[in-house]
């Protein structure tokens, strides 16, 4: 006996409904990736809940989060802040809590996703490893991250406690190491056609400056960011992500290299064009490793077609090149949102 | 594409609509803890699904757990009876199965929660430590609770099966060990402003005789809960729960102690106070333990307040000061109901 | 604030609605499982995802998979395609991916279940055990099925990919061992009243043939299954699953069977008899293994009786003789579909 959920967010708004609510959304995915040496079928199937309320004096509140982002016990429980958000909304901006982006990642972001999976057939190399937010520190529990709009300007800040995520720890003098508090701020114009953003963040003793703008003209899109580390040691370059979680996608350096390496730098453009039912996008991602020693840089290129099918449905492709992989990966398949 | 679920009953109760539902709800929470050495940030997401059914003769049936309590193959499994819970229910009262409540607990309850996080912050020192249910015996797989109510008495019994939860275990002669039986029996009188209980449990040796009752005079409430306890051997002090589950929570005891130590007795007071849209709510709690040489108590003290903003929001903080942490720790936030 | 999910398909049907859902059901059951030693309580709820969506062009897409087969990181994530699955549907017919079944299970099925839990009472020994699909290669990932009706031929294809489920580990060197190749053919007649099928399968050196029919006269069902298996080499009988999922239900065989087991064939009967609300299901089971030295087999015997409550509610006991268990096991309580 299935329950079919409506689809009209315009009953929704009418008299007579109560303002909490909880929506239910969901998307897929089926292909074939291409790693290198083999095909391999890739799918996936996942279910998004998003809250909303909404207060006697007109403050909005919500959250979100995704069946795949509770696992209880783990970092990735909603149920304890290190998945998904909650949020209250007002005429004072926007505070979030849970697992939020960075003031940096949230007004700048990453570059174009190319592919049926939307990068992942590479590791996500089109995402900037921005030093924190979007799980660099998900050990400290939730993170949070204040966005606010006044015209043309938005303005972002974002922070960790600096305390793992156990509050009673401390008491029993177990498993509560302090940890490094981290912080991040960020602005950004928008103007019609175009938007350029600042970011700041620091976490321990690293820091980073962000700097990005993207523009878009008639079926053209084009993005620019630029990011300089200080001190963002890393024991080997990692992608998708800031040094602290390396348990993603590592590779070696070249012998030379020597120790105490630092990503000093990353510049990445990014480009599509869109026309009908067709957009075809690319970017280039260049990452520039210090170390005592010597210095190696990582290129890693990608470029994908999206054809939109309708109704939820998009049929795509992506290849990738990337120094990271040390090779060239395809995918190649089928998404749908529901 | 979200699909927003409607939010009023009285259309699904219309002539049309099959009689098994699933309704899907929500509910988060977003501040601050101070854990007496930190403040930290805390926030979390959950959604609730509850399974409704009648019968052609009219048996109403049902269930519900919520996402976070659906960890396949752990001891947190709706999907195992380890969480959660169904029922059947009719004229001869309502039977549960799962992670159901023991018949002391479902009878009395607990002390009155304080804080956005409803106690958490320190580690729900207002809970009871009931002998069984309520997670005290989830290796034995699902426990069953039946409530009856005729007129203004309420009588309730739970049991759990002695047996570990995989049932082919048995023959293959491996990872089935015989557990202690464990099983409750209560009494609850309810007049329109209070209403009395009497419990009685069973867990191996150890027994528990439970007496309680609360009163609601204008705008306040009391409740008192006072618990006795024989042969409740404890390796530590814990609470929340029955020392089962002692890996929540523990604290050494005095020098002088000694061993054996059993849980002797605990007396709980709790008040509060609501005018309009603000409540106020606090604790007091003694947990005596006696050992073959001496004896050692344990305080706790709560108090907190809740002001409702409206469309399910709830400001709220809480201060607890208890020996278990051996600290004063404090909450203030916001929770969420969708 | 419960949101209630409306129950009438013909409602979605309207105008207006878009055509990508997202659909929430729901089960549950109740009861006791005597286990040739004990008697054990088992119960259980679970929510189930339907997505479905319509491309503008009429290509039908969807997904589906129940909240505890989400258990992101392990072999259990409808989120990497181990569990779940999603599929496109169209005039060409119908290709799914993920936890998908082998195109013999496709065809032919399993016997009939008995008892409230569907025959997990007894480690679900009404399952055949196919070699590919259904559980057999999730370590691979992603599998598909392909299933294609003309007139009352219906035909099916499957396979997996060969490879581990983590597409960077190629290049990485590690986590990525080439896998045994598994694939699956089969064909199926269907006039009204019974179908005959027939399938072939290969995983690695192993290979399957599999013949069954089924018949409904009046109020009676029966089924037969004949499996005959090369090279299919076991460390000790399972069943419910092909050898390759070792960690469900082993026994051990007698002294003299010595080594290099093969299962060799499966004859498995099963039949039904509907009478209003009244269903009596019953199946056999015999599963021959051959060694150097010697053969034996195991013999499965069950039975049980199903009545509806109607609404969602199935009253239904069960029990079962194996030679696996070495035991009689007994359930009985009530199932709910919500």
């Amino acid at each position: 006996m299935k329950k079919v959920l409506f689809a009209t967010s315009a009953l929704v708004l009418s008299a007579g409904f109560a303002s909490a609510e909880v929506a239910v959304s969901g998307d897929g995915r089926m292909g074939v990736i291409y790693d290198g040496n083999d095909a391999q079928f890739s799918s996936r199937a996942r279910v998004k809940f998003t809250l909303t309320g909404e207060s006697d004096a007109g403050l909005s509140f919500g959250g979100s989060f995704r069946v795949d982002q509770e696992n209880f016990g783990t970092t990735r429980a909603a149920s304890n802040g290190t998945r998904g958000a909650v949020w209250v909304s007002g005429t004072y901006g926007k505070l979030s809590m849970g697992d939020t982006l960075s003031a940096s990642e949230a007004a700048i972001g990453d570059l174009y996703e190319v592919g049926y999976t939307e990068g992942s057939f590479a590791d996500d190399v089109e995402e900037i490893s921005y030093l924190t937010g979007d799980g660099a520190d998900r050990d400290q529990g939730s993170n949070i991250l204040y966005e606010y709009t006044i015209n043309q300007i938005s303005l972002y800040a974002s922070a960790t406690d600096g305390s793992s995520n156990s509050w009673y720890a401390d008491t029993y003098g177990a498993n509560n190491t302090d940890d490094d508090n981290a912080y991040a701020l960020a602005a950004k114009y928008s103007a019609d056609s175009w938007w350029a953003a600042l970011g700041y963040a620091k976490r321990g003793d690293a820091d980073e400056i962000s700097l990005a703008g993207e523009g878009k003209f008639n079926n053209f899109s084009v993005k620019g960011v630029y990011v300089k580390y200080s001190d963002n040691y890393v024991v080997e370059p990692v992608f998708g992500q800031s040094h602290t979680s390396g348990d993603e996608g590592v590779v070696g350096f070249d012998a030379g290299v020597g120790t105490n390496v630092k990503l000093d730098n990353t510049i990445g453009l990014a480009a599509a064009y869109q026309m009908d039912a067709i957009a075809v996008k690319g970017f280039y991602r260049k990452d520039k490793y210090k170390s005592d020693a010597d210095s190696q840089s990582f290129d890693s290129f990608g470029i994908g077609a999206d054809y939109d099918l309708g109704g939820g449905a998009v049929l795509a492709g992506g290849i990738i090149d990337t120094d990271y992989l040390n090779d060239t990966v395809l995918d190649m398949g089928i998404k749908f949102k529901f």
